[in-house]
């Protein structure tokens, strides 16, 4: 968050055996021509494009034995630039969302496949995308979410290189680095840590791995997402602490919630109290989202975005003492840089926060 | 098998980070001043018995969110030799029996025990001993057996030893040090593997960690057992060989069947071909248990047995080119060195084969 903030946890001293000199791919990952000044997004997309699509028969449970049913795996192989001799394998750690949307937004991945002679490999995570283990029933009850876990997932992954290391023999001994970002980012290192045998280590990008109750303190979140819009300008930071109380100001009874409801073009209007707190944490998501991507390059990852988003929406919070009416024409405005940086939105809708490819079913139960 | 067989496998080097020593408690372990030759058990049973009874409340499933039941887990703890400055935690991943047994035939770590300034505890497995996850339902069907598995072993264990760190300041910044033996082993050694963040090193005893399909021939272990005794006198093998084919000449019609009964002593008489199949596995077993307990001392591990068992059965089988009769003779002398040697047996019952403090119950479905 804030600036380019990729936490790179290079685990490949979780090896079996001291003093195992570190694998050349690796040592290739660690000196990677990377520039570190970004102006424009880094690789292109068109060359994201070329990847053929595989499923894989996995266990829906893979740590006991009454359940015998199977779902398809689906994961995405791109090997343009890999090679048999000397090659390696880049494996992502597939997250909460549709595996082609990741695909396509794992710029690094690409960038790096030509220099590591390296085979892309991406694995969807099971309940999201296509990897359904129940079908259209896999959200219906407990009873159906009960394999929805990281344990499950890490298993899958672990299936899903067992048989690469079968099916392509070149593959069979080279290098199989675990590479995830965020949630996947936590995958990625605990893949290393739970199965040290499979790969011979893991990039894990910005990745809270700690973030567990009683391990940080349960603000610190939402601390550092407040630092990076105070960061772009204390009075934009402020700006949008008072919002809150304008916005309830504002709401006390049925002409405020029109008002409210017009200036921000809502695509439903607020009817009672429920409503304008539901507004409020759609507010507060859309600020929390616009931290985690607030990339130094025009991208289009959560929603398409200018370079430095936060810098932007802080244009319209330069002045925290105006009136209430005013901070909220203010709101409207920011709200725009993430809702409608394609000039096509109509209204704006509440129930929505970010692309569709993200599974919003299962990623609510995995979070709560 | 065979000779003192301890299959030590040291995993103290699976830990996270390049070039970090190996604790003390660990270097201890290894310099330890054991003696290579045993005449007598090198420790007085007695010793043993001071250890206190706990229980622990642990999750039925730990890899799903839908079973929410719990059940105790039983514990032992011997701290008489713990210290509380530079002392160290000995655990043992319990296996297949009741944990009170497994820690009474568990010298090593008792003797150990001063040296190494050692808590001692002593986890019991799920699904044996007290530690049943539905009580007396437990094997009931394969909804209430679907959570006895290894996986869920090990995690019972690492509840537990979070548990203790947090509930004896003292042991909390200690080296934890898994120790087990055969099954037990080989969940000591994955234990390190799967949590390396929570023991420094595992001790696997007699662990058969690679047999598994396609990893060692399947006939890799009776070979050894054939062995063992081939070792004692090549006629010992050669007369167990050919007491197969004896069994079924002498049990040919109904006089056989009572001839072999008798001349057996079997607390219950073979009435068809499927008891003389019967009889043939339980004495195929009885060899099989005896190369697993062919310790150089007095011991009662299994069953009470003399020093060196395999020797003392051998010398009746000196010759094996006597009459079916004589050889019959002889299997029994040889069976009653396992079966009787407190002479206490009124007759030999095929319905077991070893102590009862083994669960079977549990067992036969987790090897099967």
């Amino acid at each position: 968050m804030g600036l380019l903030v990729l936490l790179l946890l290079l685990l490949a001293f979780l090896m079996p055996g001291v003093a195992i000199p570190v694998p050349p791919a690796l040592r290739a990952l660690s000196n990677l021509h990377l520039s570190t000044k970004f102006t424009s997004r880094p690789s292109a997309v068109t060359k994201y494009s070329k990847y053929s699509i595989h499923y894989l028969k996995q266990k829906v449970d893979h740590f006991g034995f009454k359940n015998d049913k199977h779902f398809n795996q689906r994961y995405l192989i791109a090997d343009q630039h890999w090679k048999k001799e000397g090659g390696s394998i880049l494996f992502y750690t597939g997250n909460e969302g549709d595996i082609i949307w990741f695909c396509n937004n794992t710029g690094f991945m690409w960038d790096v496949a030509e220099e590591l002679k390296a085979m892309l490999v991406f694995a969807e995570h099971r309940y999201y995308g296509q990897s359904l283990p129940f079908g259209a029933n896999s959200f219906k009850d407990s009873r159906h979410m009960n394999f929805l876990t990281s344990e499950q997932a890490l298993a899958d992954f672990a299936e899903l290189i067992k048989h690469l290391k079968k099916t392509i023999p070149a593959a069979k001994n080279q290098p199989f680095i675990a590479v995830g970002g965020s949630y996947g980012g936590m995958l990625a290192a605990w893949f290393r840590m739970k199965y040290p045998h499979m790969v011979v280590g893991a990039l894990a990008a910005s990745a809270p791995i700690w973030q567990f109750e009683d391990m940080v303190p349960c603000g610190v979140f939402m601390e550092i997402v407040t630092a990076d819009f105070r960061r772009s300008s204390p009075n934009c930071s402020k700006s949008i602490r008072k919002s809150w109380d304008a916005i309830h100001r504002l709401t006390r009874n049925s002409t405020g919630l029109n008002l409210v409801s017009e200036a921000l073009h809502l695509c439903t209007s607020l009817k009672n109290s429920q409503d304008v707190q539901h507004l409020k944490d759609w507010i507060a998501e859309t600020w929390v989202n616009l931290a985690m991507v607030d990339y130094p390059y025009e991208s289009n990852f959560l929603q398409p975005l200018p370079a430095w988003p936060i810098k932007v929406v802080c244009q319209h919070f330069k002045n925290p003492n105006v009136s209430d009416t005013e901070l909220l024409q203010n709101i409207f405005s920011a709200l725009n840089v993430y809702y409608n940086y394609s000039g096509q939105a109509k209204c704006l809708n509440m129930s929505e926060t970010s692309t569709s490819s993200l599974g919003s079913m299962g990623w609510s139960y995995q979070q709560w």
